[in-house]
């Protein structure tokens, strides 16, 4: 295999761990003009793309109660089950993240704290294509529904015949999402971005997809739309020890590579034999696995690395900043303070990527692409927004009044200064 | 004077708070070769600006602890002392902020949690101009400083004779910063993105600006740097009932419309003396301000509403999403409940919007132009990550194993059922 490198001096790292770069293909006036049409000719334009892009006929871009009646019936008690307790545990992480008000008085009289409010109108863009991403229904609808988002709308591809994959409707009603529209691509978000008569404007928009739609949402902020997270391919960075199962490290690393051609997986080994018995593991497996073309092809974007030590392993992986991280060592609790770039970090030998990937609780939207020095993931946060509050009592603004007059006047703000010197002035004159 | 309404019914709203347009001049190819330029000539580039832009000889872009101490000396010890409890303030309510890590059991044997990592390089760009911003020095230096970033770099346009004014870098010292280059404009912000010879590439810009820079931080977000939030016009929306003192509400909406002739200012009175005795008293203070003629401009871009009720008021106020919210009126904390969509609140006859502004301790960085419905303010959080940690046991992966492999095999991804499975046999084999 290919990509091997055995003790790189820091001054290789930078261009040893480089991304893959990313094909920009320029779709800006493309999908300029997707905006403009959905602007203009509304639910029509939407029906009209769905012949042209999903090769389907909608008569009704909302998916009806009848329609969900039926995923719900045609879905497996297996996978209900399953999606039941990702969902439990997705909760109770997610619930967790609630913030507590907290009065702090800055100064006698002085009362400050935040409130966090819900953003009201969110967008959930889940696509389709080779995979029913239904769990990632799952991490945007429940922290939607925790944060109280009043309207939360969920846009996904129709299939060729129409349909929605029953597993998407199942869980999007399992997490109380009643606004369903089958829209796909770029023409999803501009619908979620400017309205039509079906599908409400809204505030943000979440959710993964191909270059249109990260265009798309890149579009959406210049209408003043937030959006989840910058766009890129999915990454993971494996470090082990002697500790390691190979066996894991292996299909951990796999698990990632399957993802997409795109994809980028670091392996980071201090132990030899550890090292070339993942390799050798890699290879078995990989030919086992039903998407293993696209896994080979990420695979050579990959990197195998040996290094001294678990401490400059992650020195490595704070400097790459990967969206993934699995710590495959002894102790790895020891390590956690010496982690400054990650997403989201999965510790020992029974703690897979999968995990978070699907149900232990923490989200799986994250960021990539070296965001992970900048950004975090998608949390409860994502869906709320915090208000400071404060409230000042007479002593208050006598106790910090002189200080805001200095300051305002040396910046030259003089109605700065005279809000707070006909307060003075008119307490002083015991009004 | 004009803009009065009086009791306007709720589909007149939107045309009623339609924000002015904003004159959006296409700077993106003159911003683009800036930053073209700094990325080929760094430093050089930098100083040639300097000369074009500002007008300055610049021999060093880095501020020299001689001139440091020559500001210290500068500045006048009541303004020291006034920036010296603003900053106690706000550094009370920003520490505060802190997140204490909880880990959550989501299942027998899964344990996840978060933590908070700092940004490790951040930019904070201080505008130059009509007023020396020192007091936006101590909004973003107090939170980075708190999140441990572990460069912070300021940048600051030279006045003509090269200086910088002593007030930014009196207040610069203080919080610990020690980087302070003499650049301003698009090209401070690009040689943040890209960095040069001697000014940092970071992670983060921070920081208030003209179209250039808010194009510039645009342009950054392409070259993957974060921005702190998107730009627009400041504004204020005041509500005042019977209770409220129209000499303080007229104060307040000065001091809003004295920050550019763009500023917009909303005043909704549910009381018509009250109402009408705040015009007299705008018109009477108006006339005494040194910026009146900005503040003039910005009146006319203002609404003077009567309504009913402080509830009517406050859905207006929700309608609107104004960067700051004072609510003038009767024991104002029953009402913040129905408070969905603001920057900062302020609540009572002795809370003037100047209080936020310097010294109370909240942060004075807020969404404006409506992005409030859909962004926080800058805190602490804006400073740092959260990473996402998890540790499964034997036990945990066994809780939760079957769940993740139905899941991962409904989504077509093998390899991540692998993962699971792999550690399944193990554990039943005894291993």
């Amino acid at each position: 295999m290919k990509n091997i490198f055995k003790y790189p001096t820091q001054n290789t790292w930078e261009m040893l761990l480089k991304r893959p770069a990313l094909e920009k293909k320029d779709l800006r006036n493309t999908v300029q003009d997707i905006f403009l049409k959905v602007k203009e000719d509304g639910d029509a334009a939407l029906i009209e793309f769905a012949i042209k892009f999903d090769l389907a006929r909608i008569d009704n871009l909302l998916v009806s109660k009848e329609e969900i009646e039926f995923a719900v019936a045609e879905v497996s008690p297996e996978l209900k089950a399953a999606i039941d307790q990702a969902k439990e545990n997705i909760f109770k992480f997610h619930v967790a993240q609630k913030e507590q008000s907290v009065e702090i008085e800055t100064t006698k009289g002085v009362i400050c704290w935040r409130e966090s409010r819900a953003i009201e109108k969110v967008g959930l863009y889940i696509p389709g294509g080779t995979a029913p991403l239904f769990s990632t229904v799952l991490m945007l609808a429940i922290p939607a529904q925790i944060a109280g988002c009043k309207e939360v709308i969920l846009c996904t591809p129709p299939q060729k015949d129409g349909s929605i994959n029953p597993a998407i409707l199942y869980t999007a009603q399992l997490c109380g999402i009643t606004k369903i529209f089958k829209v796909g691509g770029a023409q999803a978000v501009a619908a979620l971005t400017v309205g039509t008569e079906s599908i409400p404007k809204v505030d943000k928009i979440f959710g993964p997809g191909n270059q249109y739609v990260t265009q798309a949402k890149q579009l959406a902020m210049e209408y003043n739309v937030a959006i989840d997270l910058p766009a890129g391919p999915s990454e993971v960075l494996v470090i082990a020890d002697t500790n390691a199962n190979p066996e894991f490290c292996a299909a951990d690393l796999l698990s990632q590579a399957e993802h997409g051609t795109d994809s980028q997986v670091i392996y980071i080994a201090t132990d030899e034999d550890v090292f070339n018995n993942t390799l050798m593991e890699i290879n078995k497996q990989v030919a086992e696995l039903p998407r293993n073309e696209i896994a080979k092809i990420a695979l050579e974007n990959s990197r195998f690395i040996l290094m001294n030590s678990v401490e400059e392993a992650l020195e490595m992986s704070n400097f790459y900043a990967s969206e993934h991280l699995i710590l495959a060592v002894e102790n790895p609790r020891n390590y956690i303070g010496k982690i400054t770039n990650a997403g989201s970090v999965f510790l020992g030998n029974y703690t897979p990527e999968s995990a978070g990937d699907y149900a232990s609780g923490t989200n799986h939207t994250l960021p990539t692409n070296g965001f992970a020095k900048n950004y975090s993931g998608v949390s409860l946060d994502s869906f709320v927004k915090k208000i400071t509050i404060q409230e000042i009592s007479k002593t208050g603004i006598q106790n910090i009044g002189k200080t805001i007059e200095i300051m305002a006047a040396a910046e030259g703000l003089k109605a700065h200064k005279n809000a707070v010197s006909l307060r003075l002035k008119s307490l002083e004159n015991g009004i």
